[in-house]
């Protein structure tokens, strides 16, 4: 099931994307009680109403194209953890950029918070921040939706927690990012945080996912890889990180990113107003969003 | 005036210090309807009916040593946002301890996010996660928290921004701190947060704040420095990160911890359950919590 929210007469509302794939089926129909996405992830009875729901007699469809789209979870409940140098051609990359940031080993998860107070839908703009920073940055990543508090959780049970699977692109301002040693500051700023269209739920995906994962620049291919080459597995983290912290329902984990972003690139080749991003993973969707002013 | 959190009959209140620092007034009775610190926090016409309370004639009274004391802000609305390495001294003990971690330049503030489902009281115990930690550690810190978005603010505005101050212990587990490099998940298990006693508002410091902060562990004074030795300044902070950030109302920034943590001295010494640590800022409280299994 593809879920979504949308904004109809300024208000925020919850859909469900018909077999075709060009419908979004308002949720309140089916007796469903939560009013965004978040309340939705964490209710588990209106998550078996959802199941359970006709969706061949939906009324009040509304035509995707015509949607007013946000962001699956507009308003993350806590800062979104992100994994830095998943992927080992990323790793190679980062360590270009930047000699001393990454030594060649690489026996643990690299986490970090990346503070969001709205993430931006597809279609939306990503602000370029041009007064601080002239580094601006892509990075295609697999997104996984916790739907149950997670706390001590076995390698072999961490599926159970996963409610669905969202296209993050974790948008970087490099310099910042550096600069600062520490990446939340570079990670951090309004509208750095497109997410969507919508999110997957696990069911129609076979785990652990093996998905093409890419993004395009203006149309030119830059990130080629396939989610089955990540380093540190889903499973890896969910347990790994609820061995100390609990792991709230809600809880938004974004898997790292791909080679193949601007600051890999010879020479480095960054983000500029009018670019458009387009960030795909298959068998969730396509996110695209145009950097603005 | 001194605003904290406590429990009554199992349910979350929020009450004033009386002028003798002995008695808890709830603030219910003087028409405020804010029934969280977030809440009130957030609230300008609470705030405005707080400042023009008759405390004189409070009713239902509950003495401090008695009240069932919780972290001021017990569920913070975003993650905390911490400064790394933010006092000379300690800077140095931190490069001792881990040569290649921080250069002498220190050009850059050090931000990172630290998660909190549920910050500690004091009186609380800090769970010492001994099967994942053998390097607990203190950090006695300045917390400022914000009562109005801030964004693009100028430095000589930033004081507006704040509603006050508490102590906050930013608990650190060293080896999974340092061994992930992003310092996240070292600084985010659960119970990494005490926080307290109460919260000072902003009109009962002399601003900057140049207050004595002190820790001790088990009696013996660890860290005694002063707040007027930040590196950057609160002002500095909050301008920094408005500049790409808009700092949500309810923000809680804790501003570094000054020299004498237990992997500073020599040998490095950690935390072990039993053990009680202090944390105290003169003029707003002492925030005292054992180590616990």
């Amino acid at each position: 099931m593809k879920l979504l929210t949308y904004k109809q007469d300024g208000f925020e509302k919850i859909g469900a994307m018909d077999a075709s794939g060009t419908k979004v089926l308002p949720l309140e129909q089916f007796g469903i009680t939560s009013k965004t996405m978040n309340e939705l992830v964490c209710s588990s009875e209106d998550l078996k109403k959802l199941q359970a729901a006709d969706f061949s007699n939906a009324e009040n469809q509304i035509l995707y194209a015509e949607a007013e789209k946000c962001a699956p979870i507009p308003c993350p409940m806590q800062d979104i953890i992100c994994l830095g140098i998943n992927y080992n051609a990323h790793a190679e990359e980062a360590a270009r950029f930047k000699k001393d940031a990454f030594g060649r080993e690489k026996p643990f998860a690299i986490y970090f918070g990346k503070r969001v107070n709205e993430a931006v839908g597809t279609g939306e703009g990503i602000p370029a921040h041009r007064d601080i920073t002239k580094q601006l940055d892509y990075e295609a990543e697999l997104a996984v939706i916790l739907s149950k508090d997670a706390k001590n959780v076995k390698l072999e049970d961490a599926y159970d927690y996963v409610f669905g699977f969202t296209v993050l692109n974790d948008i970087s301002a490099r310099e910042i990012q550096t600069q600062h040693k520490q990446w939340y500051f570079g990670k951090s700023l309004d509208g750095f945080t497109p997410m969507g269209p919508w999110i997957v739920t696990k069911d129609e995906i076979v785990l652990p996912p093996r998905l093409n994962i890419t993004s395009k620049v203006n149309g030119e291919l830059r990130q080629n890889s396939n989610t089955e080459l990540l380093i540190f597995s889903i499973e890896h983290v969910i347990s790994e990180l609820s061995q100390g912290i609990t792991l709230k329902a809600g809880t938004i984990i974004s898997m790292g990113t791909p080679a193949g972003v601007g600051m890999g690139m010879d020479p480095p080749t960054f983000l500029n107003p009018g670019d458009v991003v387009e960030c795909q993973i298959e068998g969730i969707g396509t996110l695209v969003n145009e950097i603005i002013e």
